[in-house]
């Protein structure tokens, strides 16, 4: 029998999403709670329960399983939470943990990837069977798709395009390293050039968009201004576009991609931004692979929830050797 | 009919070299000639008097075929010459012309993406269905081998790893970008550190290793030097190491392969340079990314005519259903 939907749970560092999922990819029911701050069990008690919350509705017989995405470095062949900076899952078996007490097959796997199985399913990406996702949040994330499926690499660890070197002698990275992308186009970054931008203008509307006050400057700060036409702000954000543009060269000259899609929060505030990195790609690619299309994700939210979906739906379908 | 033997030609710069090639990777017969400089028709004709002359004592039936790395941007799908900077092969149709005259069948593909298939097929990542190979030499190439194969990308044009950006506000590369690892990691770039400190060091091994004259300082002299124990061209060479590392922290993050091949005249002249950037690579790498092996090319000169030998032999199995 096919399973009609599958559990796609989408796991933040602010809030955890899940929704029960048609195969078309309709979300039928979500819920999303905040994500305790209290210990790993709170987590995956949260995942539990919301899970149980959505797929009250549905015959356990009717649901293919869950998908999970996680900020963490997942070893996708050996399910396991590797590395995780923004949550305390490193160690934690979250697998077992939902399967035993959900009684469905769970799968985990890298957020990034999940939102770029989403995109690639139900998205942006839709029938392309190769692109490059690349998503500018709190962090830079993204995946490779191949044939269909992330790649994934030999330990499942693949597709951190946030941290490729930039520049040599660069600012520090929150990984460790120098000079990564991350450490210039992501929300601590910009957050950290609003700050400056603000105590050097003082009549500049990043300082108004966050109350007056320099150490209260955010990203969000800086979107805001620029939207209501800072040219301040509007220029921190652009130089974050000429320095994604210009990691945009290198992918685009290992990977010879036709399609680009662009995600997370400050690509999806900051049309400008991509279309600027767009025009630094395209200007400096090597010849020949400048017909790339950068576009924009298209689920936003959902993206996480429908990838982890689509990543049930496929292990599902793998067992039951349906292809 | 099984053929028992493929012709592999390497196209270089400076020279063409072509070999008779057992399945096992035997070259039983080879020859080389520099290449013409009197327009592409020359080099063509080179190709062809090269695949009589080690092809005369086999007979036509036992031949699979004819692969050919050309050192230039190839549309694989296409089998066409798309951009080439050493040679005037753009627009001319290799594969075609060689064809014609050899009576047998030809495939073309870049010279990195062939030295990575002999080295994948009978060199140092034997058995390995992913790998990634960087050539440091007159500039920097490379492939990204996956699932037994080059990684073409959309066009046939992946593999461009000498084009990464790593510096924003970098040096100028031969392709027209700025930054690029090639802009710091090749022949020419390492001939100027070169003739820059042999100008400043009236004393150094490597204004000697010119013969005294500054203008006559190549790559050669460098290594030279660094070989004589000078410190200062030494210095040189470990600083490229250091770039070098730092652009293969990016490859290792977006990859996560297990083994990365270094090979190219430079690479091979300069064993420390290979160590120092594996050095690098792995200290900043992100963590359950770092057990990754960086290994020397062992095959040389011939990894170009091994490589286009394997090419021709899986195009003509293929053709036959032979996998």
């Amino acid at each position: 029998m096919r399973s009609s939907y599958a559990v796609g749970v989408d796991v933040g560092g602010t809030r955890i999403a899940v929704g029960l999922v048609e195969r078309k990819g309709r979300v039928v029911k979500d819920a999303k709670r905040l994500t305790p701050k209290t210990g790993p069990f709170a987590v995956v008690d949260t995942i539990i329960d919301l899970v149980e919350e959505v797929s009250s509705g549905a015959h356990q017989s009717e649901i293919a399983g869950i998908g999970i995405g996680v900020p963490a470095q997942i070893d996708f062949l050996r399910q396991s939470v590797e590395f995780c900076t923004n949550l305390p899952l490193a160690g934690v078996d979250v697998r077992s943990l939902v399967m035993s007490r959900s009684k469905l097959d769970v799968t985990i796997d890298n957020d990034g990837h999940m939102a770029a199985l989403g995109e690639s399913r139900y998205g942006a990406a839709k029938g392309a069977r190769d692109f490059l996702m690349i998503t500018v949040g709190t962090g830079v994330g993204g995946g490779i798709f191949l044939n269909g499926e992330p790649y994934r690499g030999s330990r499942g660890l693949g597709g951190e395009i946030g941290h490729v070197v930039v520049q040599l002698d660069g600012d520090p990275c929150p990984c460790g390293g120098t000079g990564h992308l991350e450490a210039y186009v992501s929300r601590p970054a910009i957050a950290a050039r609003g700050r400056q931008a603000a105590a050097q203008f003082s009549g500049s509307d990043i300082l108004a968009a966050a109350g007056g006050t320099v150490d209260a400057v955010t990203a969000e700060s800086v979107l805001l201004a620029a939207r209501s036409g800072d040219e301040v702000a509007r220029e921190i954000l652009l130089e974050c576009g000429d320095i994604l543009g210009r990691a945009l060269v290198g992918f685009v000259n290992i990977f010879n991609p036709k399609l680009i899609v662009v995600g997370g929060g400050i690509a999806e505030a900051a049309d400008f931004m991509v279309e600027r990195a767009a025009e630094v790609m395209q200007a400096e690619a090597l010849a020949g692979r400048r017909d790339v299309s950068v576009v924009h994700a298209v689920l936003g939210n959902d993206a996480g929830i429908l990838g982890a979906a689509a990543l049930a739906f496929d292990e599902y379908d793998a067992h039951q050797g349906v292809h």
